[in-house]
């Protein structure tokens, strides 16, 4: 860079293929700052061109492994990789921190990957605003494939996971008999199936539940495929993203990916407007005191919690 | 009842024991219908008596099996129980639907035992308004312990478990190796830890694993127990309902109920609230239509997705 020449901004560093830019920046979007906002008004038109992958499940079923071989598997087929880990944040977290520290010098060798976790506070949190914008950044900054990975299973992180255009559901043999009831409510997210730990006793016998839970199923269009993987032997892992890139092109060439993208943008305006809402209510409606006191009154049982609304709402 | 005497309101009746109009009150409160509304009015004073235990974990637990055992010693111990049973409903359920009728049957033989299912959408959608009404109503009715139980592991399933005064989370052996992540998000919610499927192998180092992540703990004040249970064989239940029964001793002794009650009463008027403020802005911004409008220029990239929520709100 010369004297006379403007220094660029990150977002152009960023657009450029700048690693240091890209993780300031995704510090600023994470954090919701000013300057994070800014930046997503230049970056989001940039977006939209990287293949986003959702790879949730059960906790136990063995998802960080699955989703460090897709990387991989990926980057051996010459693809950028960036992946999105939601790390729930605990007092008991340590653990999982020291662990994902490990894993990033594994990966982060090869510059073809750019790795990012994002702190949830589990079940009794959620994830912060900037959560979706992180995916966004990653895709600006030219990620071909981004895999967004939950380490927890509480709703924010499952929905963040169902953003993507495409959703592998892991599963694993021996969770218990009711895999009916646990699939409740996730199994309709799913796209591609991935049962780990295939070489355990039982594996057969998830394929075939799932199978069953399937045909039940009215959906039409894309019939998910069931993969059996044995990601800590790196077996299966190829059938895996070719399902995902299967159902990337089904999505390309039946149009539906119209559609994704708009439940994406339909699920971020919403959580961003649930949010923006709530702050000016507290800020307008007398600030944390008054919600304090109606909080008492109802704790009291001097209000019922319906009448604390109005009241609060002013409605 | 005499001519002359005005017909008993269901309100009335419910606080008599009636248990049709308790049916009546609480599917008009789930629904949050104009009618169920009212009845919070008139019941909300009489709440507050109840001792509340929620149970959760992770999927293939045993929960289910946990509670119904609870609720039969608690009976045995001449209290009255009511189950809150969180149910994700889905286009997969039709089989958990039907193990809860059979459930049913079993358990409500007792007439001192009052079960109800409340569907969630899983983790697409979540609980309806009513749902911590529904323990409300149930309190209010005169019900002296009140278990509620999660199906599922979706986020808003576990918060209202955790609405409870008590939280038991259930844990089992042979969920792999990443019981540390499994836990993190959840084991800060629990107050009493109960080891399942106690008779299978692994048990022991369950119990020494939630040992040592409870030694990490910088909480004072209670100091969670953990509970070895074979719940199909009803061995340590005796000892998990005390371990319950010392827990809200506590609670009452040492003052904490006081916050364990204003912690329901923001989760509940803050969920209100947010989805009051969601609706009246869909109605005062020109409805479904202009949401839809900004969902597609978002989504083609025309407009980034905080600068629609600027012009949704006007802010």
């Amino acid at each position: 860079m010369t004297a006379d020449s403007p220094s660029p901004t990150l977002e152009e560093r960023l657009l450029e293929g700048d690693r240091r830019a890209l993780a300031r920046l995704l510090t600023e979007v994470e954090a919701g700052s000013a300057r994070g906002l800014a930046a997503m008004k230049v970056l989001y038109p940039h977006t939209g061109r990287a293949q986003t992958i959702g790879v949730t499940g059960s906790p136990g079923a063995g998802k960080s492994t699955v989703t460090n071989e897709m990387a991989k598997a990926y980057r051996a087929r010459g693809k950028t990789v960036g992946i999105v880990a939601i790390d729930p944040s605990s007092p008991f977290t340590q653990g999982a921190i020291l662990g994902d520290r490990v894993r990033m010098q594994e990966l982060t060798a090869d510059s073809g990957i750019f790795l990012r976790s994002l702190a949830s506070r589990g079940s009794l949190g959620g994830l912060s605003e900037g959560s979706m914008d992180v995916i966004l950044v990653m895709d600006a900054f030219g990620k071909d494939v981004i895999l967004i990975e939950t380490v927890g299973a509480g709703q924010d992180e499952v929905e963040i996971a169902g953003t993507a255009l495409t959703t592998v559901l892991v599963n694993t043999p021996g969770m218990g008999d009711d895999i009916q009831a646990m699939k409740a409510g996730i199994m309709e997210i799913a796209d591609v199936f991935a049962v780990n730990k295939a070489d355990l006793p039982g594996a057969d016998i998830v394929v075939a539940q799932i199978s069953a839970l399937l045909s039940l199923s009215t959906a039409d269009g894309w019939d998910p495929p069931i993969v059996k993987v044995t990601a800590t032997e790196a077996e299966g892992i190829e059938e895996l993203v070719d399902a995902c890139d299967q159902h990337h092109a089904y999505l390309v060439e039946s149009g539906a990916i119209a559609e994704s993208e708009a439940n994406r943008a339909r699920r971020q305006i919403v959580a961003l407007a649930r949010r923006r809402l709530l702050a000016q209510l507290i800020d307008h409606s007398g600030g944390q005191d008054r919600l304090d006191e109606l909080v008492t009154a109802v704790a009291e049982r001097k209000l019922d919690p319906h009448s604390a609304v109005d009241q609060w709402i002013g409605g």
